[in-house]
Parts: structure tokens; C-alpha cells; sequence
């Protein structure tokens, strides 16, 4: 396996682009994304388990109904959620409108938004430059519609991975964004994935959801699940394998390639967390089960005080400990070891439930690199789980207190 | 039922003292208090659901187990908290100092401590100081008792109230700390009630967790539950009137001042949270059920972007919408309205599931008022409930970038 440049464009058949229409006043990125393929494609979507769901969503659901669709539509600007009735409309016009310029049925377009919740979208806008959205689908698109979909996000994030699958080279590709209201539940805030291996949507489908359980889902910004949420996979089959029908051993290669390139997204989307000076990695080990290791993980990363102290390179363990406890989860705090660890070395703080009086300097050296990681060992079992977060600034409230204006 | 002055002291036969004793280098305000009934209580605790439990806590509930009790013990400075068997050594050599100097059985006293998780609590302080704090018992030590239980607490938190009950006057006092790791769960950090009301044990255990649901578990301040909560109840019977054995008339008053009490105590902890520059009150109306109104009211004081946009007195209703999809509650966002209120007037956001264009400068002049809340109309049943918690600020990073040093 190997990652390599292209992004969403990597796999064979994919054409991005990515232009300004003006949906958000003042904004000067690029504010839509389009990503189509040439040949139609079995496809498979996870979508946020906030009972609140965008329109956009729900029309993407309808869409992606029978395993099938050729184009996605991204914008950023406006989230398009609790818009009410003009607002599904709108995500219909939005699909529509690209349908129209590509020569597609309006049923094979997956249409996502991004931005601030409650506002009508400029659907203006979007129509009036679909024409030129659809004209300059390249190859090397996936640089313009990298940043079509970015809002507090201060980074683009891409990623492309290659693996063989019975004699063929198999590329997967994707880009996504998300920085804030970042807990996911069953997706990323917005996360396209495209790939040219020939794979049924059946089997598409149940890749995606056993690859996001250990990926997307173990990721926290601030606790808050997005009403947006969702990831998309288009598979066109260009690279010529052997259709993957069933959970064979092609099937265990596109899963591996799959969470290789979900864990990097992953870790791209808790390292540009809104306000982010620390990537933050729980690994817990000797858990019960892999679900419990994961929850535990996730609970970690997860609390405000955890990441206040990453924050301030405090090696304040007490709050890992914590935060563990009141995950749900059952494990023997009196068999808990605690590291913190990064580039700079590793230091052990908590040995098998008794607190060790540690050297704090060495500590502060050791999370004051901007990638740290907390490793938890247990005593309760074989279960392993990572989850990734980010530290708590004074940026992240700055942010947060006035998004809207 | 009206409030008075003198916290635990106020019921008849309570004094209470507080000294500072040296637990924690640096600190200038007393650090440990005690309070003495006269006569033997009746008396009850609700503790946290941490998994994770502080040393003093698991002690506390081995000497409530007969449902009796005499004194109170609690020191800040330190949680003793992951500090294994000599941390329960201490906290046992606590109770056992506090009954040595006060005549009582070691298993009538309750311990409870608060303050940093993860260092041995400095014993030998709490044993040379306990002589003074117990020649120091007084009617007006409250004052001396409140200051002892404080950590980040910028001000002291204590309240009392007087019912009449079967023709006698009945008072109930209280103290309380909690500031930060405070998302609610069984009691508080710490909070102490007395009273002078006749009461079975088991009747007082009863009041107790009724009351809790409504009033102490209903604040957070940042998601974080502590491993030290701890509300505990005495009854001295001293107020005469006849003891209360079931849940008849007598109860039911006496169930009210609780309620009066803890939602007093609520309020004044989440207006006190760390950094917190606004106590946000979410009331939800029209749910399915009281239980499901509450939860929606705690989601929604809980989501770190919600608390980010009372901070920038931003009108962010979308985040509001969002953090009750994700609560886990059923109901139905079409039928959703939302309004905020505060002194300087109230004003509709979203109606009936359509985004209203609402006077932003308005909002702004509502938001800006110390005291905020949120309504939330539902069209889906009768319940309703009532939440509260704070906004998230720089101070509030900065707090807990840099506690323990």
C-alpha cells in the first residue's frame, strides 16, 4: 500500500473542480465543489445520527436509495439545515442544475453543505455558476475543489492510497472538511471518497461502515455532532479487478486501503481542530473488547479539562482517569498505567493505579510537541482502540463566539 | 416556604467551623470545614456515577450505609482521588480525628474531599489542625465553613430556606462548591444539607434523589463529571414536628424547600462556573415527558458551541437545534420554536421549524445580560424541564490550561 498525490482525482476517471459562486458574502475561497465520474458508479453514504438533519442530506439519502450515482456537489458557506421546505427545494435545484450541465439523471448527484445552520441558501448563486463549475472538470481539479469545501478549516485535506487487488492497481481517493462542531457520529462533517475498484454497492456499503467505526467515528473536536455529517464513496470500477461481491480476500485489501486512508483523514481533521495547537492520539490497550478500548479512547479526547491541559502541557493525568470513568465503560482502574508520549520521548505517570511522582519537566518537554499521545494500558483484556482529538485554546472560544457575523 | 440567612447553620443544632490547615502550598483561604449536629441524624448521599471514585467517597458511603450521621469533614486543596489504599487510609484518619475530638463514633462522620486528582492528601496537616477546627464549632461558622470547600470558586455558594410542616417551623441549610469537572451525575462536587426536620432515613434518602434529578443534575459546566460528587443530607429533628415516615402532605413540603434549596445551589454553580461570564438557563416545554424535556435542556447547555455563542452574545439558534438532535431524545424539529430571554426583553429566533429574520441588534442587547435563557417550545406532549450551565470563555481555558501548578 501506498499514499500517493491526487486526491479525489487519483483514481482512474475522476474529474474535480471547484469555483466562487458567491453563496457566503465576502468569502474569496472557492465556495462549491464538484467531483464527477465518467462511468456510472456504485455508491454508499454514512450520515450524522443527529435527529436534526440537513436538507441536503435528506436528499442524498433519497438519492443514494439504489446503490448508484456518478456526481457529487459540495459547497461551503451554508449548511442548508433547518431550512424547512425551500430548503429541500433548494438541494433539489442544486442537484438539478449539475444533472442538467453534465447530461446525468438528477437521481446520481450527492449534494452536501457546509457553513452556518438556520439561513436560506443563495440558490441563486449556485445555478448561475453551475454552467462554469461543470465546464472546468480537470484532472487536476481536486486542488480547486479541495478548497470549495473548507470553512474555519485552516488546512485542505486530501489524501490518495494505492493497493493491488487481484493483479490490479486499485486507487482510492478522497478529500473533506471539518474543523468545528466536530464529534462524529456515523460521518465526518463532509468526507468524499472515490475510487476506480470495481466492488459492489453492497459490499461498498458494508466496507464504509466497518472502516468508519475505527476512523471518522473516533474523532472529537469539541463534542458537538454536526447536523451535515456525512461521508460518500463513489467506486466506478475503472481498475479493471475482479467485482468484489463478497467479503473475500480482495474485499480485506480495499477494507485495509479504505482505513488506511480514513485514519489519515482522520488525524488531518483533530490536527486542524477549530483553534488547534496539539494533535491529541488516545491509544487504550488491554480493554475488555475493541469497543470498550475505542469508547474509553474517544471519552478521553473527548473532555473539555483533558484538552485544557494539553493546552497548557500540563501532565494533569487526573482528568484521563476521569474522564475514563465516566465513559460507560467497564475497566479496573487499579490495572490502569498511563503514558504521555510524542517526538520528544515518553513518560510514564500512573503505574497500575498507584500515581508516580514523575519528572515534570521532562513531562512539559514531552507535550510540548505539537503531535502528543496518551497511551492507556488495562488489564482487563485484549481489546486495543485509538481515538483523535485536539487541545482546547483560547482560539477555539474566539472562534466560537462570533461564527455567524 | 421563604429563603433566610445562615446556610448549614441555619436548621437548630447545626454549627460548623472552617480553618485553613495546609493541605495545599500557597493556599491562603481556610481549606477545611466541619459541621456538628447536636444530636444524632438521620442522613443520606448521592454519589457520583464516576466509575472512577475518590477515596473519601467510598468511605462516606460504607458510614451512611445504616442511614445515620453526626458530622461532615471536607477539605479542598486536594481530591484524593487515584491515590489507592493510603488514600483511603486518609480519609479513614480523617473521620477518625474529627470523632476523636468530637466524641463520636468514627462511623458518624462523613469525609469528602476536593481539589487536585492524583497526589496523597498531606494527612498530617488535617491531624494537627483538627483540635482547632473542632474548639472553633459556632452558629455562625458557616461563614468560616463555606470558604473552606472552595477551589476555583470565585464566590462562596450556600442558602436556607423555612417551610412550616404539621404546625412547626422546618429550616434547611446548605453549602455547596463546584466550579469546573462539573457535568452533574448523582450529586455535586461537593454540597452539604442540613435540617432540622424530623425524617426517617429512608424517607430523606428518597426526597434527596427525587430532588437531584430536577435541580443538581441538571447543570453542567463542561461535560465533565467529576470522580468526587458528593450532596449529602442531615436530619437532626430538632424543628419537632412529627416525623415524616411515608410520602404523605408532610413530604411533599418538605420535598418542595428541597427542591427550593438545590435549585438555588444549581443556579449559583452554574453562574459560577469556570470563566463563566453568563449562567444560561434552557427551559424546554411541550416534550414527550418531563425526562426527555430535561435532557434536551442539559444537551443544549452542554454543547461547547453553544456556550462558545453566549460568550460572543451571538444569536447562534442553529447550534441550539443541533445539540437537541444529538441529545438521543425523540421530537420533532418542524415543531420546534425557540426564544431568547433575559432582563432586557425576549425575542423569537425560530418558529414552528422556519428560521425567523429576527432584530440582531436586539438579540445582541438580550444576550448581553448576565442572566440569559433559552425557551424551547416543543408541539410534542406535555413535559417540561429546566436546565443550567454557562458560557465558555478564555478564562475558562485559561483555568484549566495551568490547574495543578
Amino acid at each position: 500500500m501506498k499514499f500517493i498525490e491526487g486526491g479525489v482525482c487519483a483514481p482512474k476517471g475522476f474529474t474535480a473542480n471547484g469555483i466562487l459562486c458567491g453563496i457566503k458574502k465576502g468569502r474569496t475561497k472557492n465556495d462549491i465543489a464538484l467531483i464527477e465520474s465518467e462511468v456510472p458508479c456504485t455508491a454508499a453514504a454514512v450520515f450524522t445520527k443527529n435527529l436534526v438533519k440537513a436538507e441536503p442530506l435528506k436528499l442524498t439519502r433519497k438519492h443514494l436509495a439504489d446503490g448508484t450515482a456518478q456526481a457529487v456537489v459540495a459547497n461551503a458557506g451554508n449548511a442548508n439545515a433547518c431550512t424547512g421546505a425551500e430548503g429541500y427545494e433548494n438541494a433539489l435545484r442544486t442537484a438539478r442544475a449539475a444533472a442538467k450541465y453534465l447530461g446525468l439523471a438528477e437521481t446520481d448527484v450527492v449534494v452536501c453543505s457546509t457553513g452556518v445552520i438556520g439561513q436560506q441558501i443563495n440558490i441563486g448563486a449556485i445555478e448561475a455558476g453551475m454552467e462554469n463549475l461543470c465546464d472546468g472538470l480537470s484532472k487536476e481539479g481536486n486542488v480547486a475543489a479541495r478548497e470549495a469545501i473548507m470553512t474555519t478549516d485552516t488546512k485542505y485535506k486530501e489524501a490518495a492510497v494505492q493497493v493491488e487487488i487481484g493483479g490490479r492497481t486499485v486507487t482510492l481517493g478522497t478529500m473533506a472538511k471539518g474543523s468545528g462542531m466536530i464529534h462524529i457520529n456515523m460521518g465526518t462533517m463532509l468526507g468524499f471518497i472515490t475510487t476506480d475498484c470495481a466492488i459492489s454497492s453492497k459490499m461498498l456499503d458494508a466496507a464504509l461502515h466497518e472502516s468508519i467505526e475505527k476512523t471518522y467515528n473516533c474523532v472529537s473536536v469539541d463534542g458537538d455532532t454536526s447536523t451535515n455529517d456525512t461521508l460518500s464513496v463513489l467506486a466506478n470500477g475503472l481498475a479493471g479487478n475482479k467485482m468484489i461481491t463478497s467479503k473475500n480476500a480482495d474485499y480485506a485489501v480495499f477494507l485495509s486501503a479504505l482505513d488506511a486512508l480514513n485514519v489519515a483523514m482522520a488525524k488531518k481533521i483533530a490536527a486542524d481542530g477549530e483553534g488547534a495547537d496539539h494533535l491529541i492520539e488516545c491509544t487504550v490497550t488491554g480493554a475488555k473488547d475493541e469497543a470498550t478500548a475505542r469508547n474509553l479512547a474517544k471519552s478521553v479526547i473527548s473532555s473539555s479539562l483533558v484538552k485544557a491541559a494539553f493546552f497548557g502541557k500540563d501532565a494533569n493525568w487526573g482528568r484521563i482517569l476521569c474522564a475514563m470513568g465516566y465513559s460507560g465503560e467497564l475497566f479496573k482502574p487499579e490495572g490502569t498505567s498511563v503514558f504521555f508520549k510524542s517526538g520528544a520521548g515518553e513518560i510514564e505517570v500512573f503505574h497500575k493505579g498507584v500515581p508516580l511522582s514523575f519528572d515534570e519537566a521532562k513531562a512539559r518537554i514531552v507535550l510540548t510537541e505539537g503531535e502528543v499521545a496518551i497511551r492507556v494500558e488495562l488489564e482487563d483484556g485484549k481489546g486495543s482502540g485509538t481515538a483523535w482529538g485536539c487541545d482546547l485554546t483560547y482560539d477555539y472560544v474566539k472562534i466560537n463566539g462570533d461564527y455567524r457575523t
